[in-house]
């Protein structure tokens, strides 16, 4: 289905086109360009609220500043689907997301005008401070934003940026997109903080009040002027210089502004463009904006799907029914389930109550779960916190995400052998996210660390089991459970707890020359290799290790003993992985053995969806086969 | 040497003790405490300025507070010597450091007024957070401290941890010990901002001020009430909220007070007690505080070796000389020599000039050098972004304090395929900082991922070469150089520069029946290791590979098919590290020999001299004997 931009939208290709139009346009423009989103994302999803939300904001930032000389970072890139489209890839903005097509977020490879490569939040201040201090050296006269929401602000790196974009004299213009919003609703202090400028409506005009006060007041009594003095000597011109959060941090501030009013923000623009040195610019905007549900319920719009633009009816995905559930949905139900039993369980989540399904228990105990903000680092020294306090902390993290508090798992909870669980949800290839949401390292950067077990279930019940093994009492150490982005296999997932021993892996299969190793979800895939070769007549072992750490040592030597042929699968990086571990062992104790890894290769890889990807990356059910075949080579259908 | 405590501070050898004291006694038992680290340290070395700095408000918190019921959390623990000789380890204080002696850090396993293992920065206010949440779910009435330098302020995730706290209702008590240092003068606006603070003196004045002009101004005219009740209705609360950074984020601030006013202290803490929530109090203190010459130069004195403490003379250590000179002053020597010669080159560093010697290259060009503070995360993003604007950015690291910017590694570099070189010092174990200072893990989670050189030298012009060969024009992707603590072992280290091939080893020794693959500085193990196996008829050949990614797979090609034994050595932990690349290469292509792989066992490693841990983890230069003896057996002197 081709849609079609507006008469306006149709002959802006570029930036340069953009600029060429006049000012009294931009409104009209604006609107098609709402639309084209929307027409667009209903039929081929995507992100949503986050772009509509933006839509003057980004005709504004193209229409007065020269980009790409000058540089625009959007702050992890739900929101630039407008910038995409503005940019020379409205035409192949439909294939958005899919595979072979373009990413769903900024990236350097797609475009000139894509300066810095986002998808984790809280990057673009820093990125753009470094692209101005560049500018700055070279002595080019130009001019670097970046555009960052209230939520990533509340990630530590934002503010390291700032505290040093505070001391430079770069062209940094920050823009705050204030729309309450990360996908969950925004928390913490500096959100009531913003919300608090924002709702008194007057603090732009505070300084200008200050100053005429102080003014007038001079006009009076002796009283008066005496106490005046005093506060001018001692607290005005720290007032006046530092009554803001960012003013504290020497950022000019500007604002708030209506980040609807695509006139006013031209103009702010314009003249912000004449103010030398870093400063911020506060623009609040609604997520959403333009589509009336999407503006209602932002958390649901983030990323619906397809939908009816008309009625705006989510479309149903197409599903076999009945449906195994979300792995992320299994874990919020069990986790609200253990919680029930066991009175020391906390859950914590950085920003994603709704994405790692922890809003189940959060509705029933909100005393007891934690959404920090986006605050990875802090999620787990918090969790480490507890847990040194006689709790027992779940902490959910994206896999991709737990990057970025990896030395708080060293330093803060394995150093110290604390019981913390670490669920990584979204582990393995992501699928439409891509390269930088794929879980694809999280093996092997908690593997090499000690005082941590390191599980991944097969289905739904092992979920359950690993995360009620993690929270039994005297339990020491960091356990880390990793499993899948969507949908398990078991549609009665609602199994008994049990205990599982940690480091004990389970034989699938019997078989005869080759052993298959498996870890996590690709098990899956394995079971049914294993059945497609026996109709071959190859009838190769299959191993569901489910622990990465510890290895099941007494299998292994039973494998070893047995086998002289093993392939091992992973949703996994293959340097370092799993399988990895395998061979160590194996080197280790002596054995040798053909082995051949499967896993996701060792280079950057792309998005689509995570069956495409699996395929592409050779960890599928066909991959499998022909690992298999390739160690029995053609003996088996020989015999 | 026995170190005799004064006579009050002989009689405390606990807190419980120390809360006997009548509070007039407290200034001298604060200047005996003072008197006992001067002694200790001077005589055995260690931290120095910090903890003279916060002695009155270490006795002025275990005097006020029911420690270890109320918990004390030190950021990073410089700082706790003072709390380590007044909970009940003065006696063994002088093994501090050493191999088998305390922590130089505070340690839960260590004591039990040790709430929360430190040695990182800035992870204070998160853990003090959790155990006040945990003691707010469990009902305890207790109190949660967490003491943090201004340095320690600027790590995002203390801004993370504090968006949260303001928030909670919890019994948080922050502690910001403003000395404007870190181990070098801070950097960056907060600083500023907390100078601003301090020197206007008066900022708690500021809201009485206030209200008293808004008061007497209401006597007056009618156009300054006009004015007023504008000012009054839109600002005047915000003001009174916000006014001040801590407060913004809902955080209330007491202060700034004098540090060393022991007697003000203790009443203004008792006062702070019984006040609820989250609260911040600014004590300001000086590095050093006590000893002229600390107080003069305070990084120098942050840890100044053993010291005559009359003269103030430090020690020089016992040398050989000509000594070879530091891998940290090759480094920055080498940065500067080479930032002449490109103009592409900037250098960054997370709060270590001195540390990491780029203070060499910022003396000559302040321009290209960036101190940004405490704040790993925005040192990696910023040097990107650098990077994307055509710069060549050499980013200076510790080994284990670059666990703290993984994700931006990947994620702002990596994926990106952006050219950042990142020099690792302090890589391997460190010596007395001990577990959280070690570099065990970096091989393993960097050589894990795509687009990234992992290199370790083995010398001073390895090292050099390798900076040489990482600025080299239209080179792509990190780079990372990986190198010890201490000295290397090339006197006349100024070599010329020359372009080494990325992914090419060395062979160092020709030989027989085992192959010794080592990485880095653990080469000059193996070649005395080679010297002494030689004397009693043993010739492993000797392979010194230089980069764990890419692998030289020529040379391993040839390793394999000549010996079937082969021996890897590496200053890293075993599980995905250098021998774990070997013996991948080694399955992958279907070879097969017997591999010992020695490096850091896959446990924590405490504290003492880097050669003791590198006897203790086995791959010093007997254990690299030992295993080739393991591995020829009795067969070579039989032959």
């Amino acid at each position: 289905m081709l849609i079609q931009p507006g008469d306006l939208l149709k002959d802006v290709n570029t930036p340069e086109d953009l600029r060429k139009l006049d000012r009294k346009d931009l409104v009209r423009l604006s609107d098609e360009l709402r639309q084209y989103i929307i027409d667009t994302v209903s039929v081929y999803g995507g992100h949503f609220g986050a772009s509509l939300g933006v839509v003057e904001l980004t005709v504004a930032l193209h229409y007065v500043f020269n980009t790409p000389d000058d540089s625009l970072v959007w702050d992890v890139g739900h929101q630039a689907y407008g910038h995409k489209i503005l940019t020379g890839r409205r035409d192949r903005f439909h294939t958005n997301r899919t595979y072979g097509g373009l990413s769903g977020f900024p990236k350097i490879k797609e475009s000139k005008y894509d300066a810095f490569g986002v998808g984790h939040s809280s990057t673009s201040i820093g990125a753009a401070l470094g692209m101005a201090v560049a500018s700055e050296y070279k002595k080019e006269d130009s001019h670097h934003i970046a555009v960052i929401g209230d939520g990533a602000m509340t990630g530590g790196m934002a503010f390291e940026a700032m505290n040093h974009a505070g001391v430079s004299n770069s062209n940094l213009l920050i823009i705050l997109n204030d729309n309450c919003m990360s996908i969950d609703p925004n928390v913490g202090a500096l959100k009531d903080y913003l919300t608090d400028i924002t709702t008194s409506g007057a603090y732009n005009r505070l300084k200008d009040d200050m100053w005429k006060v102080l003014g007038k007041i001079s006009k009076f009594g002796v009283n008066a002027q005496e106490i005046m003095s005093k506060v001018e000597a001692s607290t005005k011109s720290f007032l006046l210089k530092h009554s803001n959060l960012f003013e504290s941090l020497n950022l000019r501030y500007f604002g708030p502004v209506d980040g609807h009013d695509i006139d006013h923000l031209t103009s702010v623009l314009a003249d912000l463009k004449n103010i030398p040195g870093p400063k911020i610019l506060h623009c609040v905007t609604t997520k959403g904006k333009g589509f009336a549900l999407a503006e209602k319920d932002q958390t649901k719009w983030h990323a619906p799907g397809t939908f009816d633009k008309v009625t705006g009816e989510i479309h149903k995905k197409h599903v076999i029914s009945p449906q195994a559930p979300k792995y992320q949905d299994v874990f919020g139900n069990t986790l609200l389930e253990l919680a029930k039993q066991n009175e020391k369980i906390m859950g914590i989540t950085p920003a994603m109550p709704s994405g790692c399904s922890m809003n189940i228990m959060m509705k029933e105990m909100p005393d007891r779960t934690f959404d920090v903000g986006i605050a990875e680092q802090h999620a787990v020294t918090f969790s480490a916190g507890l847990a040194a306090n006689g709790m027992v902390p779940f902490c959910n993290i994206y896999s991709s995400f737990m990057q970025r508090a990896y030395d708080q798992v060293i330093h803060d909870v394995c150093i110290q052998n604390l019981p913390v669980v670490f669920c990584l949800d979204r582990a393995g290839v992501v699928g439409a996210d891509g390269a930088t949401h794929h879980g694809a390292y999280d093996i092997a950067f908690m593997r090499c660390l000690p005082n941590i077990v390191v599980a991944a279930p097969m289905n739904e019940e092992q979920l359950r089991d690993m995360m009620y093994t993690a929270q039994m009492p005297e339990r020491e150490g960091a356990f880390c459970i990793r499993y899948p982005r969507g949908t398990g296999v078991m549609p009665e997932w609602q199994t008994p707890l049990k205990e599982m021993q940690i480091g004990k892996g389970r034989l699938v299969r019997e078989g005869e020359r080759v052993a298959i190793l498996t870890l996590g979800h690709v098990g899956n895939y394995a079971v049914r290799a294993c059945e497609k070769l026996a109709e071959e007549g190859v009838y190769p072992a299959h191993y569901d290790m489910r622990f990465a750490k510890p290895l099941d040592e007494e299998m292994l030597v039973e494998i070893f003993e047995n086998f002289d042929r093993v392939v091992t699968v992973e949703d996994g990086c293959l340097p370092g992985g799993f399988g990895s571990a395998v061979i160590e062992f194996m080197a280790d104790k002596g054995y040798s053995a053909r082995v051949k890894r499967l896993g996701i290769p060792d280079r950057i890889v792309d998005h689509g969806t995570q069956a495409q990807l699996h395929r592409e990356c050779g960890y599928d059910t066909e991959a499998i086969e022909e690992a298999v075949w390739s160690l029995v080579g053609t003996e088996a259908v020989l015999n």
